[in-house]
């Protein structure tokens, strides 16, 4: 009899694990619901549409609904929300404008993803206040560039030319928030004249990323002009309906425009109301293959936990990759291959202008601390390539141990963009998986010419450097 | 009682051990003889210094004898050639132009380097015949292309400008061999417009890596007017006293230089004098820690076998970083603290004018079925960065694991040069340090955003695809 594998979502662990289990199983009846009209798509990429570096939302989508139901045979159902789950019937109920489904399911995917968060302040409702999390959000966020760059933003035609204070400026705007999408939007905006100021609670940018990290990056986007306010809380968005200003305890910034980069939490309301349990972490606790405490129901995506590789514990990481990866894991799990398809160490890249950083692991030495571990971390600042090669600037490492044991316990590296910090984080993350320590990792055999590194890499420096700092201890 | 700890060789293993054995021990007298003037010295720089990129031989040295004497205290004698080694007598006999003088020691390292390959073939002692292996061959390399611009070449002033067949060319001029000396070499022959064929003896160039690789560089370097000649077996150099041209089986092309990039072989002279046992592979043979079959004897760098971290059988790769990181790890011991300084992967990398390249572990199937494993290749080409993202390029993943146990083997990777082939590398490093296999692979969770790589970064893609292949095998 044909087994019916149903996912509510269509983003990428919806649609990895749709793919995988079809190709896995051809005999299987894959159903998706999504509840929007976009599948697949890269939401990593909307910063650079914004920015205009991306000449269309299209090209942000991987493999189109066509394609998903023309050549892999897959029932994706766009413009239907799951509005209801019946575990004990083994249904899923969702409503679309030509009327309501009961769908039943031998396994289920929850693929619901994250949504932005909206800080509790006064204001947010205003007219010109943005978060980026959805392809709809790009394409307002993109208009309104465009608008503003013409002269015609929300406070057109009655006030004159958008930006109020430089010529060749299209509007004081205001960043909300120091992480990924807060950074790569300043620099989206910047890029388009924008007058940037970045408000971060927080006494750093990046917190998950080391202090070192976190500092250069500030230094480099005042340097490109934005202006950065650390421990600067948003206590109000004013204006009527338009926003006119962003309020702190000691200063009230006019802004035509506020972008909220403040994080993300995971959708979890469906689940909940089917009696499936969430984590600490208040997202959807699973085992290793993405099992819920429900049989047959799986989790994955933004939406799920999942178990740090340092740790063991579950953790909130919401990435691209590991959407990908365990939605791809469920799916061949589903097929019939029970697959784990792996934990998360926490790793991000990000793009900072011309600077380019990754974190991975347990950097953090209190998160460290409550882990077990008793943490130490040492920061180098290298070449990027050899000293006496004609091009190259300098990568800062930060690694951090077990005192202990010495293991590795995680990383944060900076470096100018195209010097290879994000790519030689790679190492690192596979010391973490593999559970290696410092000793190791300052003896792995990696690539050297002149034109690529040192002939110790700026991670064998930290390495080197940490270790021998433990056994002198 | 002050011990003695003699160095013979003043170049990367030499004078690291030195550095780090009077670092740990400051009561250890270090004394090293270094034959030539230069010590401490980027061999791989050179290529650089020769193409124009680097402007002075002496920024290749990355610390001075001067430092070396006065800052760290080490007993440095440049000028000495050690020419016998009595074991008995625990002493080294050095000749230098103020005399012989007979040093006892407690603690002796070899570190005597290797030397450039001449082939046994007629005509390499010709004028306009060159190696590249020292300093005093880059210096010479130099000049000659200097000279060679300005008119002034060898067969100047009686036959006319340099170049014979080109106006804008300075001259024809062949690289014998295709690896990465032959490869870098041929660059910075042609960044000076000189008109270059490369020959090489075997079927592609970079044997070491993979056929993709291979294939790749000689697109690209016939893509820079690069002449190569596969499968051209170089039979005589012609000429009377200055080269006229290179002669192969079924060609004879007039050139007025030859730089012959044949590879090295470990300097074991003094040490097979000494009875000092050599390995399988030519090269001095030590068990974990450098030392060799005479007790307190070590040998590191160029000179010596390492163990191969996938195989753990001894093997001969002389680079850069074993060089540094084993005479680090002898002086470490030498200075109290027994330290392995670890094994090699045969890891290396070039870039070829506009492509970089990576390779590491194993991957000849020959070679891995010799080490007793059942090899497995696959080969995949993935965008360096999103494919929505304005920049980025192709990189080639060539991944080999074994097919009973999945375990990586190893792996060869190209791409163009600022695409990140030679830093991703750095993450199957890691997989074949840890002797992880293609299904641990495939779940690191490496960096991901736009700028930097798809959301599964080529690697994992050749993970997942070779990890598929074997699961359904």
């Amino acid at each position: 009899m044909t087994e019916t594998f149903v996912i509510v979502g269509g983003d990428a662990a919806g649609m990895s694990a749709a793919s995988k289990a079809k190709r896995d199983d051809p005999d299987l009846e894959v159903v998706v619901f999504e509840k929007g009209e976009w599948v697949s798509y890269g939401a990593c990429g909307l910063p650079y549409y914004v920015k205009g570096e991306i000449q269309s939302l299209e090209s942000l989508v991987s493999v189109t609904p066509e394609e998903f139901r023309e050549e892999r045979g897959i029932d994706l159902r766009t413009g239907h929300e799951v509005v209801a789950i019946d575990p004990d019937e083994r249904t899923v109920t969702a409503e679309s404008p030509s009327g309501e489904v009961v769908q039943p399911y031998d396994h289920l995917l929850l693929a619901t993803g994250a949504e932005a968060v909206v800080p509790p302040i006064e204001g947010t409702d205003r007219e010109g206040v943005y978060t980026l999390g959805s392809m709809s959000d790009g394409k307002e966020l993109r208009e309104y560039v465009a608008r503003a760059r013409t002269g015609e933003s929300f406070q057109q035609p009655d006030r004159g030319p958008a930006c109020r204070y430089l010529e060749d400026c299209a509007g004081p705007v205001a960043v909300v928030g120091g992480g990924y999408v807060g950074i790569e939007m300043a620099e989206a905006l910047a890029a388009n004249d924008f007058e940037v100021t970045l408000f971060q609670r927080g006494d750093r940018l990046l917190k998950g990323f080391s202090e070192a990290t976190s500092d250069r990056v500030v230094t480099h986007l005042e340097e490109q002009s934005v202006d950065v306010r650390l421990g600067a809380e948003v206590q109000k968005i004013a204006g009527d309906d338009i926003v006119e200003a962003v309020v702190t305890p000691t200063a009230r910034i006019p802004v035509e425009m506020v972008l909220l980069g403040t994080g993300v939490r995971p959708r979890t309301a469906l689940a909940e109301d089917a009696g499936i349990e969430l984590g600490s972490t208040g997202a959807i606790a699973t085992d290793a293959y993405r099992e819920t405490n429900v049989p047959d129901v799986y989790a994955a995506g933004d939406c799920a936990e999942a178990f740090h590789v340092v740790t063991g514990e579950p953790t909130y990481a919401p990435l691209a990759l590991t959407a990908n990866r365990h939605g791809r894991a469920v799916g061949q799990t589903v097929g019939g291959t029970p697959t784990e398809g792996g934990g998360v160490a926490g790793t991000a890249a990000v793009k900072a202008f011309d600077v380019e950083a990754a974190r991975t692991g347990l950097l953090d030495l209190e998160e460290g601390r409550a882990a077990g571990f008793d943490p130490v971390a040492e920061t180098i600042t290298a070449k990027s390539r050899a000293g006496y090669y004609p091009e190259g600037g300098d990568v800062t490492v930060t690694l951090t141990a077990d005192r202990d044991t010495g293991r590795v316990l995680g990383a944060s590296l900076v470096s100018e963009y195209g010097e290879g910090a994000v790519h030689r984080s790679h190492a690192i993350v596979g010391a973490l998986e593999e559970d290696a320590t410092v000793f190791d990792l300052e003896n792995y055999d990696l690539a050297y010419a002149p034109p690529f590194n040192t002939t110790w890499d700026p991670v064998l420096v930290a390495a080197k450097v940490l270790g021998g700092n433990l056994r002198s201890a």
